[in-house]
């Protein structure tokens, strides 16, 4: 199946690296970016890419186009799922549809009428470490979660730029666990309490953000989820998950580069989590893509829906609400 | 140093023991329990005690008797570190001193004003996990304190009637993690947010409480602690605490019984948590006596005063506060 | 059942403790050691001893002794072990019984014509984490052991003039080892190979030993079993054993002190082995001796007999031969 | 720079892939194998090589081929090694050159008068988990070694036909833990003992083998390290090394599918060694083929030289004959 890819930047290139070693059942034909230039090219081309543009209607006009991957900025997701669902292409799109409410309703709206498929770019839920613990749960040795923990802490925040524009650490960077949360428990978010502090850096603070943050998420069912978001672990990316429930717990660790230890009279030293996150997740990346292309090519409906994208976000609102309120947020206020 | 004990229940029957056998510094002269019987005095004498009553005056009166440990029900504590402290004997007093903040500032204040020592049995202080993640934090190899976590879980609830008289979770179980709380974080907690739901048995919402629940803490200085509760962890006893901070992240996780492991093609299977809370934490109960003793002989001040003691009671307040109204509860509101 | 303690040296202590304070079937009446003196009966005395005397003679003919522990230098055990049958006692010895095969023979015999029971001090069966590995041979979940590794270090030599009297590092370390590996294979050791070096302190090659042994053992069915010692691992008492069968494999590691880890960006910190040996045995020696006043009670088979103290003595001499002449030795040749 | 591999059967294909997709300087412009056909041409093409051939000599006659990668059966490795560098072609050859000590030393010494670099395919030296403790060792932490433990256990044999040809588990399984044992213990061997039985499949015995074996190493230096093997692991591969020195231990364990555990009441479960070994050393393969292709970029020698690939033939050599008399043998009755 012939794809497009819309965006070249840091996702994008893992996109076009991955699909072209290990997703034999898509080709990458084009790939479109409005600052596309000499290095794009020869990136794209060392990975077999056809062509290179700086038009995404070379995309989505193209009838050889089957399915389309997008990977540009957050304010244009939902425009490109409308115009590629116009265009009747299939559609995977990294997280976040937007984080305006009305825009995910209508690019999903609009998917889900041209009866293409769509898959959000939620790739933790295929981390093995993820996956495991998700396994655990679905085949019921858990029993009915009450409690879920999760740990999402990043090595570096990101520049103060960034922050200015990123909507805030909900929006950026909790998303992942508000999905996360959901895909676990199996079950909708009634209310959220978010907590916040600036402890990292006081510039992200005066950017009106929080760089230390927690969460609390009710469920319908009564289950209890939090999750801890931290823009600094001097340690590496730590990402942990646990689900407590009636029969038993399931939790994972992070990875480790080695199983090498050392003991001496001091005590035990051993290594510490990845780094870099595009090696911690780099067979997430893989798995996402290549479980979006057996969507596309069985007619399946794929793993991460529109819907699946649509409740991160209404959680990160209520979120960005409770923590500006003071107060616990219902997601009947945001929806 | 002749020391009485007030109290030969559960927790009571452990410190004669523990004291006898392994706190050389103490002799236990009397004990002292309403329902005293001969099944008490039986257990009393195997550890060498001279006297056992149904009076606690006999205890207070006698000038022979330098301190005392009170193990008696809650709704006794204060009263007795009051009449204690007015005899002159120094206190060790099982948490909590008592639900009514008026009445813990009174027994506070009386042994204040009496000069005499003071511990409340926050033993977990005391346990090894515990006390070497509280170390590390202390050596500063962690940095300031940004995230704590706490889970607690037990293995099985009280009885429903005990749960009708315990004066709800917060009081009566959560009340040991708003003590390692503040023990970790090394700050005051300004504000509380409680959640709750009741998942492992109905009868225990019909008493008016919940079974699980978990809190959110914001302290002065930022740091945020989010503590878990289960009344039924089917695997024993789960006692886990961590302090992410600026320099690091300091963890601990449950002792199994032994470092036994067997793999075969389904994978790797190891031992389980304790199930037995006497044998999770009878070498903490041994070392938070140690210390009260060493306080006494060597006229330092006690590990865990009386002030420790009034922390605890202000965050169960304002945590059963925050559950009933739906809302984050200051602490200036309940203090 | 009252019993006398022969020794009161560092293991007659352990065991006089122990058995006043945990082991309620056993009242210790006398304690006989040639070197008694005020400290030995102040010690004595604290738990609970009758009466300190110089002579064994005292215990042996003393009707109301039912049994004894034969804690005292290893050139005695064999002769205390045939008076005390003679005189009818129960016997618990500590290991060895004696270096001289023809000596151990003599002892179990007479024992065994006695008809008195005979249990010997291997106290490592005990261990809760080698117990634990050997529950899991024995519920034949590992299948039929093919290969066995068992691995003990200590953290310090013995001094030199204890090395030049201690008969070398197989009678006086690895014999541990060599029950522990019959016990774990349930089987016959048929052929012993020793591999040796100095490489901890040239002042043991001089006394004539080595500090450093690798042994392999051939049992009669093939089970292949490897054992390392070593006098001086930095990091503490390290003890571990594996059994690799036909179905899986059990293994234990060491214990640690506590649970608690911290990370950073140079990696992760634990805790290290137990220093000092009685830490690291103490419910061990405790769990021995209930298993000896249980057998001695209920007139069973004790469950290290006199048998089983045989064959760890005739590996140790195999081994020392096979060094001695650098060739594999029989066990036929030696028994 | 253009290279030629020779031999696409299993191992020849895992380099086809690797090389194409990860090791960026090297070009395969050449395969041979005497069976090529279609399917191999698919495989080749897809990876994007020039040529298929049934003839090495079009490699070795090829100016443009720069280095050669041989994969073919260990009866041509020596042949293919002397006809390479007599045509000047830098060689990575995998293990064993031979079985026969003359033909290896022949093979040697061709291609260091040829001046061609030489490089043996000792891939568990770039492993994570075992170059993770060499490098423990390397930077001094664990001071002198003192003694080494590897196990290597495979989960199956191999056919019945593949081990009468195989030259028996000292060549053929054993032969990469002798090369290990060098690497870590930084020192020549002087002695090898073997025990071995037949505990998995008669067969194996009766083909004149064995499938479960022990050899102790003796260091010139003292060192001594035990290696076991099993032809059966029901779990999966077990790699696992550890050397325990003058200054402390280093150890690794086996790498799990993910990090994922479940308790409940029965225990703690997790996951298991990975089943396959092209999963198990995919990274060592990329690893051991870009530092040969770095070595002939930069001129430099390479990690693993024709020299280290006879000390482990010598071993396996050493251990046949040990095995085959019983009795210990000295390297230099065999070299």
């Amino acid at each position: 199946m012939k794809i497009g890819i819309i965006g070249a930047g840091r996702i994008g290139k893992v996109h076009i690296r991955n699909i072209s070693l290990f997703v034999p059942d898509m080709e990458i034909k084009t790939v479109a970016d409005p600052f596309a230039n000499e290095a794009t090219e020869a990136y794209a081309r060392k990975f077999g890419v056809e062509r290179v543009t700086k038009e995404p209607q070379d995309i989505f006009a193209d009838p050889e186009i089957e399915a389309i991957v997008i990977a540009s900025s957050t304010n244009t997701h939902a425009q490109f799922i409308i115009e590629g669902a116009k265009a009747g292409k299939h559609i995977f799109c990294e997280k976040p549809i937007d984080y305006d409410l009305k825009r995910v309703h209508e690019a999903i709206d609009t998917a889900r009428k041209a009866g293409v498929k769509l898959q959000i770019g939620f790739c933790r839920r295929f981390d093995h470490n993820h996956r495991a613990v998700y396994d655990m749960v679905q085949d019921g040795r858990v029993g009915k979660p009450h409690l879920i923990r999760i740990s999402s802490r990043d090595p570096e925040p990101p520049s103060i730029d960034y922050v200015k524009v990123s909507g805030g650490i909900f929006y950026d960077m909790m998303i992942h666990d508000f999905d996360m949360a959901r895909f676990l428990a199996g079950d909708e978010v009634e209310e959220v309490f978010a907590q916040g502090s600036v402890l990292v850096d006081p510039a992200i603070g005066e950017a009106g953000d929080v760089d230390t943050a927690v969460v609390t998420l009710k469920f319908k069912s009564g289950t209890i989820a939090t999750i801890d978001n931290s823009r600094k672990a001097v340690y590496g990316y730590d990402q942990r998950v646990e689900v407590f429930g009636s029969e038993g717990v399931a939790m994972n660790g992070n990875d480790i580069p080695n199983t090498a230890t050392f003991a001496n009279g001091n005590g035990t030293v051993g290594g510490t989590a990845f780094q870099v996150m595009w090696d911690r997740y780099e067979q997430a990346f893989v798995n996402e893509m290549t479980a979006f292309a057996e969507a596309v090519k069985n007619d399946r409906e794929t793993p991460v829906t529109g819907e699946d994208g649509l409740y991160p976000v209404e959680m990160a609102a209520a979120a960005t609400k409770s923590l500006k309120e003071g107060r616990p947020v219902k997601i009947s206020e945001i929806a």
